[in-house]
């Protein structure tokens, strides 16, 4: 019994590994749409987003049968609970790679970032991919260290984010509000993936150790320029 | 042991119910002192959040016990599960309300919107707290016919959303790139708030029925204007 339940527990987990997979994959290939102004690569991203929805409905129904079979305590029950809501913030990684997407798609031919801009965008999509892949190994090894590490990382993010309103926000910006409307919201959506992913190393800190840490919310100060 | 249990869950119910209250309440307030420049109710409406915060530590507590203790079945583990996933989703509802009021306060004691742009926000507020209120019905009656409304009347902050995006976008616009900077991101927290009550929404249906409702998120082609 105990040894179907540790291996359901694995399906489980492979389950949420490759969806934090899936949503790296996703980030980079809505970046390089972004930034090279690809059609495919947003058609691509967009493609990869059916799968992890999939895998999200999968772990939900693994999680309530191992509950209504296994009823497991402890740590194995965190173990359980934990997997909904690291679904959920995988899910919702990939939701907001979608944003991006659709976006480069909605305005091809035309590209959607000024050439001025688009360095910043490139190093938010490399923190953002490298934040998905660090919730992928945590998910998998359930290192609370390494976890604690991706909230860190997270903050990096939020600099980068403020750094972006405020040129938006200086008279400098000469390329017009309409453009300015576009970015403001292109960098939410990379400044919430991630937060999805410390949001995930939060709940491996969880899962792995019981201790429940401080959330990892955007301070209301941190959210305009 | 039953008894407990309906007990048990009584509880967890009482403190979705007040953390939708809580939700509704932070949009009311942050609504108010963005349209009037109220640095008390932005205060007022920071203050509320805490409280919201600590019931949502309580849900997955009392979750955990749950789970732990009485090992629920069929739609008693449902409603133990869904109270995880609705206590972060008022959770959420709560701190981009709060989002709101910081921007308030920042700005203070210069009006965040441009006297033109007031107007959408107070529908949007309205429509906010209205849909939090909704939240609240469900949670506490479990009516899956009013929660699938919720899902339809969120479809009304959408389309707020996208005119606020276009009024933005339009060379019509004279109130510069910085105020359309806070602007963007306010109506998107507005926007996530609602989504966040739909959501609550379609928790309770598969609460009362079972039944997985495609998911509520913004359709990326409904992002950028």
């Amino acid at each position: 019994m105990r040894t179907d339940f540790h291996r359901q527990l694995d399906l489980l987990n492979a389950d949420l590994t490759a969806m934090c997979d899936l949503a790296a994959t996703a980030i980079r290939r809505a970046t390089d749409a972004l930034l090279h102004t690809d059609l495919g690569a947003a058609e691509h991203a967009l493609a990869g987003i059916e799968q992890l929805r999939r895998l999200n409905l999968n772990v939900d129904r693994r999680t309530l049968s191992l509950l209504a079979r296994q009823a497991p305590v402890a740590g194995d029950l965190r173990a359980v609970v934990s997997a909904v809501q690291i679904g959920a913030d995988a899910d919702r990684m990939g939701g907001l790679a979608a944003h991006v997407a659709a976006a480069v798609r909605r305005r091809h031919p035309a590209p959607v970032l000024p050439t001025q801009i688009a360095p910043r965008f490139a190093e938010m999509g490399r923190i953002a991919a490298s934040l998905a892949d660090a919730a992928r190994e945590v998910v998998l090894d359930g290192d609370p260290v390494a976890a604690a590490r991706i909230r860190a990382d997270d903050a990096d993010m939020d600099a980068q984010h403020r750094l972006l309103l405020a040129a938006l926000s200086t008279p400098a910006w000469c390329h017009g509000t309409p453009a300015a409307v576009d970015i403001v919201l292109l960098a939410r959506f990379y400044e919430r993936f991630a937060d999805h992913a410390a949001e995930i190393g939060r709940r491996v800190i969880f899962r792995s150790t019981g201790a429940n840490t401080a959330d990892t919310q955007a301070t209301p100060a941190d959210t305009l320029p």
